[in-house]
C-alpha cells in the first residue's frame, strides 16, 4: 500500500490556507468565513476521492467509502478541522485529511474491505466560539442534548441555530445522535499534542485511555469605580478575585501531587476592561483534566471552596458554571491491540498512552469501540502556529490506519 | 442669574443617547460613530447658542463667547464627552454641557464680560482607544509631542492620522499645541467621582491640587501550549504571571501607607485567549496614582521589581512600558480663592481639596492658572452606569462656574 504523501502535504498546506490570521497561524472558528470555505473544500475533496458525502444538522461530515457487505455497521475513522486563535496546521487536520489519504490508498491499492469505511469531520471539536468542545461528537452520543445546544450563544449574542441557518443546515438537531453500535469500530489519528513520542524515540503511540476532562466557566461580580478616585479599602475588584482564583487553581492541581492533573485558566475578561476603571466583573474559563476521575473531582471542590472564600473575603459575588465534567474514556483491548500488532509488524517503534488532551473519541467511545493513533508532534507544541510533525512521522500514522482497516475487516 | 436646569438636563440625556451600549450605560469612544455623532450635535447646540465653533486638528472643540476687550486673553472652561465602555452620563459631560449653560445664562442675564469665554471639548481624556489620557489637552500643553501621537495605533492597529482623516479633521497636529498665557484662566467643573462631598454634606468643592498619575502597559511573554498535554511543571504561564503582577500591585500600594495611593489593573488580555490554551502572552494596563510623587514612584519601582521577580521565576520576559507619568498639579491660590469666595456668597456648603481623579486640568495647567470646581455625586461612584449627580447639585455648580467668569472678569 502506497500513501502519497506528496498529495496529502499540498493538502494540508491548502486547508491551512483557510485562516483568519496569517501563516504559519491557524485560526479557523466554526462556522466564521474561512471554516465555513474549509467544510466546502473537504466535501469537494471527498466527493473527488469518489467517497459519498453528507453534513448533518450540526455540521459535522460523514464521508463513506462503501464496502461490500452493507449489512454490516461501517468502521470509522476522522477528527476536527477547526482551529483556536493562532493554533497550527497539523491539530485534528492529521486526521481528517490523513483518513481520507488512507481511504484512497485503500483504493489505490486494489483493497476491498467487506464494511465501508466512514470518514467524520466533527464539527467544534474545540470550545472557541459557544465554550464547549467536541460539539458534534457530543451531540452525536447523546452526551448533550439538542436543548442545551439551543441554549448556547457566542460571545456575540449570536445562536447555534443563527448560524446553522446561515451555513444552510437545515434539519433538526434530534437526528444528530447516533445509537450505540452504529459503527463497528471507530479510529482516530491525531497528533501526540505532548512530548512523551519525540523524547522516547517512538514513532507510533496507541491509545489506551483518555483523561477526564472538565470545563468550567467564573463570573465573579465586584463594585467598579473610578481607579484614581476610589480608594483602596473601599474596593471589591472583581479582577484582582480573577487573579487569585486562577492561582489557586494551580496551586490546587500542584498539591494534589496527580502526574496527570492540570489545570489551566485560558480565558479570562475584565469589565469594563479600560485602563482607568476597577473591574466590576470578570469572567473566566477554566480547564481542568486528570486521567484519575477522583482526582479531578477533587480539584474541581478544592476550586469551588477556594472561589467562594476569595470571594467572600474580597466582597464579590462568585457564580460558577460547570460547562462539561466528562469521565474518562477507556479504549477497546481489541483494536489497542490491534493498532499495535498492526504498528509493530511495519517496524515502527510502538508504545501504548494515555490522552491528556481530550478529543472526539471521547465520546465516540459510548457509541463504538475506539482508540487512537498518536504520531510525535516537535517538542510537543500544540495549540500554537510552530506545531510541527514531519511528513515522515504523519506518513506512518496515517499507514497504521489505513492497515488497522484491513485488520479489523477480518473480524 | 438665571440657570435653566430644565433645558441642561434634557441636553444631558440627549448627549446620553449617542452611546454604544444601551441606556443606562454610556460608551462614547474616541471617534466611535457614537462619538462623532456627539461633536457634531454639540457643535449645532453651542451655534445655536450664539458661540463661534471650531475643531483644532487632533478634534479638540472651542466655543467663544465674545468679550468687549478682544485684546485681552479669553477665560476658558470645558471638559470632555467621551465615555469608557459601561459609563455614566455625568462624568465630563457636567463640565461641557454645564459650561455651555453657564455661558447661556450670561447671555440671558445680560452679562457683559470684558474677557472672551471659550468652552473647550477635549478630544479622548479617556484613554480608552489609544491607552493614554487626555491626548487633546496633552498636545495643546505642549505636554506629547505631535510626533509620539502619530505613533500610536488603537487595539486594531489603527492609527489616530486614520481616524482624524475619517472624522474630516485636517490640519497639522503641530497646530494644536497652544503658548502658556493663551488663557487668563481655566476653570474646570467636574463632579467629584469619589465620596467626600457627599458623605461631609458638601455642595462644592474647590479643587487645590490634582494627584500625580502614571499609567503603565506590561507585556509578559511565556510559552503557550495544549491545556491538556502541557504539564504543569512545563509550564510558563504568561496568565499566572499576569495574575500575580496583578496582585503585586495591589500589596505594593497596601503596603506603601499613602492615605491617597491607588492602583490598579483595570486591563487584562491573554493570548491565545481560549479556554484549553495554556496562555502564551498577557497584556496589563494598570493605573497608579498618588497625591505625592515621591509616593507614586515608589509605588512604580516596587512593582517594575516585583514584575522582574514574577517573571524570572515563572520563566517569562517582561516588558513594562511607561505610557504616562505625570506629576501633581497644583491649582492657582488666586483662582481657588475666587471659586470659594463665589461659592460661600452664594451660601453654598464648600470646601477645599484634592482631585485623586487626574482631568485635562492637569494639563491645560501648564498654559494657564488653573482650578475645578468639584459636586458631589452618588456614593462616589463613577464610569458605571449608575453614575448620578442631582440637578440641583449641577445647578449649584454651573451657577459657581458662571459666577466665577463675573468675579473673575474684574481681575
Amino acid at each position: 500500500m502506497t500513501i502519497q504523501i506528496d498529495r496529502l502535504s499540498s493538502e494540508i498546506d491548502e486547508l491551512a490556507t483557510f485562516s483568519e490570521h496569517p501563516a504559519p497561524a491557524v485560526t479557523r472558528v466554526l462556522f466564521s468565513p474561512e471554516d465555513l470555505r474549509a467544510r466546502r473544500w473537504l466535501d469537494e475533496k471527498c466527493r473527488a476521492a469518489g467517497l459519498q458525502t453528507r453534513f448533518d444538522a450540526v455540521g459535522n461530515f460523514f464521508a463513506r467509502r462503501a464496502g461490500a457487505d452493507p449489512t454490516l455497521p461501517p468502521m470509522a475513522t476522522g477528527s476536527h478541522t477547526d482551529a483556536i486563535p493562532n493554533a497550527g496546521k497539523f491539530d485534528g487536520v492529521v486526521g481528517v485529511l490523513g483518513g481520507l489519504e488512507a481511504l484512497r490508498a485503500l483504493d489505490e491499492a486494489g483493497v476491498r474491505l467487506r464494511h465501508s469505511v466512514e470518514l467524520i469531520m466533527f464539527t467544534a471539536e474545540e470550545p472557541t466560539r459557544f465554550g464547549i468542545g467536541c460539539l458534534g461528537s457530543r451531540l452525536m452520543a447523546s452526551s448533550l442534548s439538542p436543548a442545551a445546544v439551543g441554549e448556547l450563544r457566542d460571545p456575540q449574542g449570536r445562536s447555534l441555530a443563527d448560524l446553522r441557518s446561515e451555513a444552510a443546515l437545515t434539519g433538526s438537531l434530534d437526528d444528530v445522535a447516533l445509537p450505540h453500535g452504529c459503527y463497528s469500530a471507530f479510529v482516530e489519528l491525531h497528533i501526540e499534542q505532548g512530548p512523551i513520542l519525540e523524547r522516547d524515540g517512538f514513532d507510533i503511540g496507541v491509545v489506551e485511555k483518555i483523561a477526564a476532562p472538565a470545563a468550567l466557566r467564573v463570573r465573579l461580580i465586584g463594585e467598579g469605580g473610578h481607579a484614581g478616585a476610589l480608594l483602596m479599602p473601599d474596593r471589591h475588584d472583581a479582577g484582582l478575585g480573577a487573579a487569585e482564583a486562577a492561582l489557586a487553581l494551580e496551586k490546587i492541581v500542584l498539591a494534589s501531587g496527580s502526574p496527570d492533573g492540570v489545570g489551566t485558566t485560558g480565558v479570562v475578561r475584565l469589565l469594563p476592561g479600560a485602563i482607568n476603571s476597577v473591574p466590576c466583573e470578570a469572567l473566566l474559563e477554566m480547564d481542568i483534566r486528570d486521567t484519575q476521575l477522583a482526582t479531578r473531582d477533587a480539584v474541581l471542590r478544592g476550586l469551588s471552596e477556594a472561589i467562594d472564600e476569595i470571594a467572600t473575603r474580597r466582597g464579590l459575588q462568585a457564580h460558577i458554571e460547570i460547562i462539561s465534567a466528562d469521565p474518562p474514556a477507556t479504549c477497546d483491548p481489541v483494536l489497542v491491540k490491534t493498532v499495535e500488532t498492526v504498528a509493530l509488524n511495519a517496524g515502527l517503534r510502538t508504545t501504548r498512552m494515555v490522552s491528556r488532551a481530550y478529543h472526539d473519541s471521547l465520546f465516540m467511545a459510548r457509541l463504538a469501540p475506539m482508540t487512537m493513533i498518536f504520531i510525535p508532534c516537535r517538542n510537543g507544541f500544540s495549540h500554537r502556529p510552530d506545531e510541527y510533525s514531519s511528513l515522515a512521522q504523519i506518513e506512518r500514522g496515517v499507514r497504521v490506519l489505513a492497515e488497522t482497516f484491513q485488520a479489523l475487516d477480518a473480524f
